[in-house]
């Protein structure tokens, strides 16, 4: 099952993807995608729509994040050994935790915007966990039970803010629309084996990024459960688990975004998002 | 004027505090104190309000953290000189940004609970600023128009998950029950000068902290303007201005928080927060 949220910023629809890939509304169901809808039991209701049965949208209207009131943005560092050595870091030998503030999230296909005076405004191209239920203290073996999807995220990173101010990453993580989540959110069922799956990131049209969640680090039962030791996970929490190699900062000249830039980035099976980068603006 | 949320977690109501200390309801003025009700208006429409006409509360109920839906919670780390010192970290040139998980909130008197295993919990009494209208980009001389009130804040944080595991701090911050906020929200007319307010703490009676805002590395205006250029600020985010000299990990012989430690901190003016350490459960 494929759910997404369509419409403009803040009043997002509910909707679901038909096998053809069609948008079709969910709002005559549910209200929105929200913490209450992604527990196990209301996914398996949904589940049971035949999404043939459902109103087709007309148009191609704007993808928002596919949840609602997400709780927590997390976020796991150098989770890919290749991505960690063009970082010229070292291997983790746990999961690095950081956050990226919630005001950074934005939809799958909505602008970058450069944060003023940024030089060094990178991608990274990330396999989101959505999390479906309240989850403290679980193991390895249980904690895919705890999720609800995956999507795909862009982990947008200002270098400067992030390497060269200071010891602690947030502050170059968190700037508005740093965070585009979506466009769908897909449910386990549908993914596949969740360390196999694809990722890529084109900077106008150029391959930047090509990755293979096979070379995690740290697997997402692994995270899931290492996470669920240091703080509770509360559906609707979003968890990007790193980037494989190929970011601006990396490339033997590093290159970042400027204005004008076309980003599109995915994981087939989970989708595409498309962005434009522009200079920062006041959030509508 | 100063504002409250009191009553069972999850179920608190809206209160004001009298000129006498005592606890009025101000359930039938308001729903509740959240972003809306921060607004420079709304709070001005508040402060008109007669405390002595409102209901008193009888008995003495729990109080909550003071805002409803905290969006970010945001710290400023190593803002005070001696505090570095005793952290052994060099000064910092510009503030150090992390973020707490919102899910370690707490009400001021709610208990502390060690995380599983955790040897090294340590204590952290914090000016907490509360953002009351969305800052983008604010100056330094408009900055304190963005806030809405201050607050206590214990910045309770495990300091081997923090500093040992990894060089991101955010896993030892955002432990559940790390983030004791409140007991009032107090607006900035009854503060004085917020750079000039005395900060506590005591762990079983003993003085452990005693510092000043007036020592501050970066000042509340500066750290509003700073970080309002890395994300938005909007009405409800805490922002914790980091801690005094007198943390456990920095005595001559480090001692930590073990269960059964009874902890009071506080700001005189902004009221104060008592913790009983506890082991880890399950939110109720």
């Amino acid at each position: 099952m494929r759910l997404v949220r369509y419409g403009r910023p803040g009043k997002e629809q509910p909707g679901m993807i038909d096998d053809e890939g069609k948008l079709r509304s969910l709002a005559a169901v549910i209200d929105d995608i929200d913490a209450a809808q992604l527990a196990p039991k209301a996914l398996r209701k949904l589940e049971k729509i035949d999404p043939a049965t459902l109103p087709l949208v007309r148009g191609n209207p704007r993808f928002g994040v596919p949840v609602k009131h997400v709780g927590k943005f997390v976020c796991i560092g150098l989770n890919y050994s290749d991505h960690a050595a063009e970082a010229k870091m070292p291997l983790p030998k746990e999961p690095i935790v950081f956050m990226k503030a919630i005001t950074a999230l934005t939809g799958p296909d909505d602008p970058i915007m450069l944060p003023k005076g940024s030089k060094k405004t990178d991608w990274e191209v990330e396999l989101g966990i959505i999390i479906g239920s309240r989850a403290q203290y679980v193991t390895e073996e249980d904690a895919l039970k705890y999720v609800a999807g995956y999507t795909v995220v862009n982990d947008v990173s200002e270098r400067s803010y992030q390497l060269e101010r200071g010891p602690q990453w947030d502050k170059g993580k968190g700037c508005d629309s740093f965070g585009p989540v979506g466009p769908w959110l897909v449910t386990p069922e549908n993914i596949g084996d969740v360390q196999d799956l694809d990722l890529y990131l084109e900077v106008n049209g150029k391959r930047m990024q090509t990755g293979n969640t096979s070379t995690m680090i740290f697997t997402v039962a692994q995270i899931v459960s290492y996470l669920s030791k240091f703080m509770t996970l509360e559906p609707g929490d979003v968890i990007a688990t790193g980037t494989p190699p190929g970011v601006g900062m990396g490339l033997p000249k590093p290159r970042f975004l400027k204005k004008g830039d076309q980003v599109r980035l995915g994981i087939p099976g989970l989708g595409e998002q498309q962005q434009e980068v522009i200079d920062w603006q006041p959030r509508k």
